[in-house]
């Protein structure tokens, strides 16, 4: 499945707000269309994002405003400036928009499939692993990085049990349970808050996730309850493992510091399927992301390879 | 407020699956009717049933069996056997049911004015503050434990700012909500998952919680997510309490390990205000609490004071 897709003339996406209870398309025909999905989370993951915003750079008759007006709904991720960017600088080449945006997208899935059989080499022949947040095709409009891996682990005939939390407030964990029946990957899902439970009884041996953006030293930006899994994941022992593309590394950003967390409108934590749970007047910080520390990572794993620190990612990367 | 009370031939509860959205009471006149009132979280908290099954216990015609009734629907919860053991062992020794059902009231009320009165010495002037579940005079029966507290702070002249958990699946966060905008005290709610990134800035001084049961070395039983909390304030070396009368306290239950975790039914975690989140044929874990080592703890507070170890609260017990 591919999420996100060129028709000729609009990019076509599945609507991720739908999901899991439809399964529903959309198109956009405009940069301003596209900031707006991007906003009321019809398209989420940075990876997917990048590859529409790739097509919306190319369609666009002001490709340098565009890319700025994208780049602004998520300044977080990062990946999103280096589709565009990639985009701008092929055109300013004299490449076609159009083909430079389907160059970037097939990039994309040229590296989740590598990430994907990287990752796989991480499993046992049997491996209970929980997951946060989506990082499956349908927030990388290919083939997905964490989850990528573990379906890629599954073909090679490892048992694999994934628990998926269910990462409030968005419920990426209810995108992941899909991807994984589709898939038909044996899973549960479970609250949030039940990781250290899982972890404190041996029943989980590893964690992946995605990234929305990875700094300089390592530092991830990924859906907010990562960085509690990752203390978790340390205080028990366990391997915790980031994937995601080249793109979502911002050498210039130095630390996870410098990457700005947004906080979303209050009313996601406030309101589940449209009922209001909390009192009249109450309040609620509804931080989007947070930065989980490179120490805690046991390893990033990009298209490159396996990386266990970012000395030897970085000097991989510059040859 | 008083969320459990005598009217004479029935108790009166508040209903705890109707708010926040609507206060309304209802009346048990029967163990069966009580034991169903419990397993759907009309009442909640193991203090509050506990005053609960006092009268019930206390009205029954064969208040052995009622009390073993009622122990069974919350087997972890040790504050419920306690209090039903109180008003049989009275019973037995020639005192009305009733009238050591209301002795059992009457107890918990000093008790919980008393924790309140030593948590609150834990305060600075100003404080932040992440709490979880609902420790408040809803689950107590009374005026609460470590919402208890907080409230005595704020009494004090302290400026105090609360961090509500959600406490997914059961939304307890909501009646904490509830709890401290009748209090006037200043608050927001997070995701549970949300702790993480609040400790890594700063700001969050420290975190108070109830039990549903503590074991005799320490260990704490209490609404799931408890646990992770106390792994988190550890990392970012924050004081971590855990406020309870010592009715919740089972001496003959070793170690955290010797309480049983129930799971409670999926439908839980799956459905959000009777609307299903995951696809047809997804399934979830649903562990109702874990278990937070004495390690993790930084004092337990009880009516008789603040205790920074197992040995300093069991040498006052035996006084």
């Amino acid at each position: 499945m591919r999420s996100v897709e060129f028709t000729g003339d609009s990019i076509r996406m599945l609507d991720q707000s739908a999901l899991p209870q439809k399964v529903e398309w959309f198109e956009c025909r405009s940069a301003q269309e596209l900031a707006q999905a991007i906003r009321t989370m019809r398209i989420r993951g940075p990876q997917a994002i990048g590859v529409a915003a790739a097509y919306a750079v190319a369609m666009s008759e002001n490709p340098q405003q565009t890319a700025e007006l994208l780049v602004k709904t998520r300044p977080e991720a990062i990946g999103i400036s280096n589709a565009t960017g990639f985009v701008l600088d092929m055109m300013r080449n004299g490449m076609v928009g159009i083909q430079a945006a389907a160059r970037w997208a097939g990039r994309n899935d040229d590296e989740c499939k590598a990430i994907a059989g990287h990752g796989a080499s991480l499993f046992s022949d049997k491996t209970t692993i929980l997951t946060h947040c989506n990082a499956g095709g349908i927030a990388t409009g290919s083939t997905g990085t964490a989850l990528g891996a573990i379906v890629e682990a599954q073909k090679q005939g490892k048992e694999i049990f994934v628990y998926a939390g269910e990462s409030r407030p968005g419920f990426g964990g209810a995108l992941t349970a899909w991807e994984l029946g589709n898939a038909r990957i044996n899973h549960k899902v479970i609250c949030d808050s039940a990781a250290g439970y899982l972890m404190r009884r041996g029943t989980v041996e590893m964690v992946m996730v995605g990234a929305e953006a990875i700094a300089g030293n390592g530092d991830v930006a990924n859906g907010i309850g990562t960085y509690p899994l990752s203390v978790l994941a340390r205080e028990h022992e366990l391997p915790f493992y980031v994937l995601a593309s080249m793109s979502a590394f911002g050498r210039s950003v130095e630390t996870g510091d410098g990457i700005r967390v947004v906080a979303r409108d209050e009313v996601e934590v406030l309101e589940v399927a449209g009922k209001r749970m909390y009192p009249e007047g109450t309040k609620a910080l509804n931080p989007a992301f947070d930065i989980t520390p490179a120490k805690n990572i046991s390893a990033w794993i990009t298209e490159r390879g396996v990386f266990r620190s970012m000395d030897e990612l970085w000097n991989t990367a510059r040859k």
